[in-house]
């Protein structure tokens, strides 16, 4: 019979919240602030180290490591290989956000690199990164997914393709975000329809979604149902957001504290009422 | 004719929204974050990139570029240059921000060489940093103008004698921004008369009214009304999220929120109705 | 007579917007955005300066230099070497914030190298931080102090002493802030119970407290007197945010920004009213 997703992660919201997980995150420094916070939000506990020199020890202590490719340069790209081998080695789940992949060849080479080297637990990008990873199809339009990519209904069945393919290929759990969120594991893939188009407004959303994504993994030895709570209380976040941010008035940066605010209130029940989520 | 630049930058706020204009942005950790979220607010889709090994590629695909000089360090050094000089080959139009020219020998010889080697659609600085510039000459406290630099009604005519001097040495635009701003192409000189002293109570608005700029010129082919629409949104921003932030008895951190809120809110009609200008 | 440290701190509100001090913040680029508006709203000037190349300029025009080590590297560590012994040789005060200290070998022995080459005038840390430095001792949980070691009453006795021993040995006024703040000069040591738990849901509210105890610092040379103004604004702030996002239903991300804001409105009176303090 098939794990009720939901159920789950509503309780991974409780579980989170107990585990404190330590949170090392190898990141960048436009959105690195909005991570923390949102690490904590949800019940974690972050750790931002990029020398290579203590990555090793630090990732060790951690229950949890999310590498985000947001800026690269050759100190925090050594760093990355480091942390995210010591990471395999000691057990300890590792996410990887390919921020850009596909926009400039640095980024598309690292991102090979990182997956030959690196086993991942969870791979968490827009639609035209994850294409990229997948053949080196996608168009990219800077850090944003191109347009032509969006995932909606008329894609779903290619995108969906793209995550069950890239999670067999992999052995990772892979989270297609956009309009419509997919989460495959390569045999099972869920659908969220959570979120706001707001969202697209704030710098960092994918880079936050991520975040969460770590501090879930680094609670449960369930990676596929870790993955789902991360992105299901970030797109239920961004709705209950809006919501506030609308009524009020305001503009995207205080839709983006009210974002996080949403991640720090967030229950396992209102979870399990907002969150709208369909497998097969 | 004189142009209304007026009428100018109220119609371009629905043009760079309609645009999208990819922005790149080498820039500093300080405030970086909100420099993308105010790229996002206006309408335009920041991507923060400054390793050397793929800035080139990643100007290439922008259609603007921001260099800030908030904090150098030779790695981003080198990356401004070859940035600006790929800008220039490939018709990228490059704005300049020397944040705290005069206030270490490193920074005047940055800016000093990055206005030698790379040609600027416009330059956007506070008095002092202008005057260093210009000639050597500004007094700099820290990242701040010296207090006995800014302008007011009594220093208007130096200042606008320097700016014009500026401009007509590098070629482009030149934006002093302070309690009045001033932007010359070298033979109009327009005065922005919006803006609030609170405004100095915030890191970064200095950097954000240049985001605001690389958006503008990089909609529209015309970088003097370009630079006027930035200049006059981010004063005009201030002054709204001020009338609010009084009546609600905040502080400078939610006025920040409140300014980038106001970019996101800003239509042209806002801008055509509360802008203050006057051109000769 | 024993000093009225209340009214010293209530005094040093005016003295530090009057003075205006720029404070040169070495820094990680997870918090520096908040640390350069809480430098702001509590009145001083921040220049967040990190490239070995100039800040012995930097540091030579400024009146206070915080040295953060919440992130690492080669080339700040340098930086902070020759800005903490600059600062030493030109009469600027140094406040060392040794974050993560027993987190990491580099970590630790970055923060002993320091102590021995730098004279300083203020130590801000949690009290696992302060154990490692004053021994060796402390168990660290990354960046946070160890549930194990929080200051309560029970352990207050003891934390005392690490703040006695630590502030003889080093000839610095030591701050060890938690639950019960404490701050020694190695004679006298005063405790402040201002401070809410929600504190430590946002990132940096230590990185915070530390500027602006580099702020004060910088506009009085009674560092005892500076330290104990800086944590006890901090720690007030802290609580009279939370009444306000309690009021209105908010999270860790608009707490940050009420924080900050307190600081922005914070006069004498408000820390002559809300001050709790008591030396012995």
């Amino acid at each position: 019979m098939q794990k009720n997703y939901l159920d789950e992660a509503a309780k991974l919201v409780a579980s989170v919240r107990k585990a404190k997980p330590l949170v090392h995150q190898i990141t960048n420094y436009v959105t690195v602030n909005d991570c923390a916070n949102i690490t904590l939000a949800v019940g974690g506990s972050p750790i931002m180290a990029d020398e290579p020199a203590e990555v090793e020890e630090i990732v060790s202590i951690s229950q949890a490591l999310v590498i985000n490719m947001g800026n690269l340069n050759k100190n925090t790209i050594e760093a990355m290989v480091l942390a995210g081998k010591k990471a395999n080695e000691v057990g300890v789940p590792v996410i990887f956000d390919p921020v850009g992949a596909g926009a400039s060849t640095l980024r598309t080479e690292t991102a090979k690199r990182l997956i030959k080297e690196v086993k991942f637990a969870a791979l968490r990008g827009n639609i035209s990164e994850m294409k990229t990873l997948n053949q080196g199809g996608g168009s990219t339009r800077g850090v944003d997914a191109a347009e032509s990519d969006a995932i909606s209904q008329d894609n779903l069945q290619e995108a969906t393709k793209v995550a069950n393919s890239l999670a067999n290929s992999t052995g990772s759990v892979v989270a297609i975000t956009g309009p419509i969120d997919l989460i495959s594991n390569g045999k099972e893939c869920c659908y969220i329809k959570n979120g706001h188009p707001m969202m697209a407004s704030v710098t960092g959303t994918g880079c936050m979604c991520s975040a969460l994504v770590g501090a879930f993994c680094g609670s449960t030895e369930d990676h596929f149902a870790g993955t789902i709570a991360g992105v299901m209380a970030m797109g239920l976040a961004g709705e209950r957001a809006y919501e506030q941010c609308q009524a009020a008035g305001l503009g995207n940066s205080s839709y983006r504290n009210l974002l996080i605010d949403e991640i720090f209130l967030m229950t396992g029940e209102t979870l399990l009422k907002g969150g709208k989520i369909s497998c097969e």
